[in-house]
């Protein structure tokens, strides 16, 4: 996958490009941006490309592609507490292929209704497969997400499981699929992530800080501590790994697919103490496991238990980023 | 450049795609698709890509490619009379680059700052090089202008010259740019065209049906009689060409490039012929030449006046659009 520090990098040469407008709440750096229109609710905007060979591999079906170009955006918005609306294609292939463009077509069809997103405007061009999304959401002015706001005391929980999509690449890349059941399941959870978009809207008002769990849980996560000028403590044995994932994979590898993995389109939120009871109900009432990680607190950085309840000194890929704030 | 018939028919399997929502007023099809958030004004919203070596030569200038990113987008935005807002952008690069990086980001920045839009979102990847702008503005809901609405009688104006564009391209492509004023008022011409924002806002309550001129004129005026279910008489004497174009080639080969050459954003509208005194008033207010290069009619189809004033048979490509008409 492509080398995101790198990119990361560039994301900042442009987070000060073009005019500075007094309209604009949330620009380039969170997971969508915010602008205001003047009317009861804010716009929530975001983009992000799908590359054949860096975000998905060459033989992945058209239709998963198709859907997970939407599912991406889907999540951002998600992520913010917004209500996906309407979406613009930009789809870049090699050569005209009907049977791939029909896949594709029926893939980001279906997400699309099921979200009630509607495609309103396209530009298809030769090129190099790839294809970028722009999703425009609505989001009440007193309820946005943001990745600001975490507290110390507060609780970190995920939604779902984590790295089921990074062991799912895994197996794909070095050909270790098998066919048995959590093999398809992890294959499914690469190609096919369900992006959280109710329980975005439902933590609202209740969550602290949010993000989507796109590039790792220690990326993503490093994110909310960033913008929140907090630390955190990460137990490793409260990780939610689903059962394919532990019965495919030992625990260690397992674990280093939730730190470090992409591709999980999950939520991490931080929320109040007090009000753990009322995630508690959202988590029934949506039918979407809600696991508590750890917990933020005020000294900078990120710690991290171990399967052992040791104390881990941070050192591989991906926790460089939280090297610079420890 | 990229065979545009056939991406048109993509297009339009994709624009049944996702949900069928009542707040699209335009979906799509138009210059930008225009969705109703219960305000005052409606928004506007588009997306295109440049790839480099089908919509850009490798050896294009950073700066000329960010200027042109947006440029094109801002040109869609003035064809339906709309004020720009916010920009997103997926940008793909096959490595980092920082020299390219910067010049991309000064030509962007200096036209996004002359039309005051805020780039609000971006999404970097590892990729063939490419840049996606989606562009979003606002426009009042009563004065929108649309690629449908011209009747027989009106008269079909187009801004500034034509061919320009193409005519740099063919002079970069054979390798045959002089050291000459003439073919650099070209070059500039394809690598740094004037969105007609200003314009487009003007021509609001004026024009009856307006699109930017991107594909060559007559698929672009193809698409106004297309829509508004109108005939069209055009005379190629009246084409509007540069000086350095009719300098630099021969009149068929102007006109050749006036007709079937992209990349010329300019705006093609018409208007009834009662108010072309207004017209006028804002040609000269905004130092915008407002060219009549020939009448709506009721007859399906377009007729070209050649340069004897003889009626012409479309035969060439580009023509066959409209043979499918007549």
């Amino acid at each position: 996958m492509a080398k995101r520090s790198e990119f990361q990098l560039i994301e900042e040469v442009f987070s000060t490009l073009g005019a500075d407008r007094a309209d604009v709440l949330l620009g380039v750096g969170d997971d969508a941006a915010l602008v205001d229109t003047g009317g009861s609710e804010l716009i929530a905007l975001c983009v992000d490309t799908l590359t054949a060979g860096v975000h998905f591999p060459l033989d992945t079906p058209a239709a998963a592609v198709g859907y997970k170009a939407l599912a991406v955006n889907l999540s951002d918005l998600a992520a913010m507490g917004a209500r996906p609306q309407w979406a613009l294609l930009a789809l870049s292939m090699p050569e005209v292929d009907s049977a791939w463009l029909d896949g594709f077509r029926q893939g980001l069809h279906a997400l699309a209704l099921q979200h009630d997103v509607a495609l309103i405007g396209g530009d298809t061009t030769r090129g190099a497969l790839a294809a970028s999304v722009t999703l425009v959401g609505l989001v009440e002015r007193s309820a946005v997400l943001r990745r600001a706001g975490a507290r110390p005391g507060d609780g970190i929980y995920v939604s779902g499981s984590l790295g089921d999509a990074a062991a799912g690449l895994y197996l794909l890349q070095n050909d270790q699929l098998l066919d048995q059941q959590s093999d398809s399941y992890l294959l499914e959870r690469l190609q096919r992530p369900q992006p959280r978009v109710s329980l975005g809207q439902a933590l609202r008002e209740l969550a602290s800080a949010a993000i989507d769990v796109s590039d790792g849980l220690l990326a993503d996560l490093g994110h909310i501590l960033d913008r929140s000028a907090v630390g955190a403590i990460v137990d490793l044995r409260q990780l939610p790994l689903s059962s394919a994932l532990r019965q495919r994979f030992e625990i260690d590898q397992a674990a280093a697919f939730a730190l470090h993995g992409g591709d999980d389109y999950e939520l991490c939120l931080t929320i109040p103490a007090a009000r753990e009871t009322e995630l508690a109900k959202i988590s029934a009432t949506l039918g979407v496991a809600l696991t508590r990680i750890g917990t933020i607190d005020a000294k900078p950085g990120l710690r991290l238990l171990d399967q052992n309840g040791q104390l881990q000194q941070p050192s591989r890929q991906g926790y460089d980023h939280f090297a610079r704030s420890t």
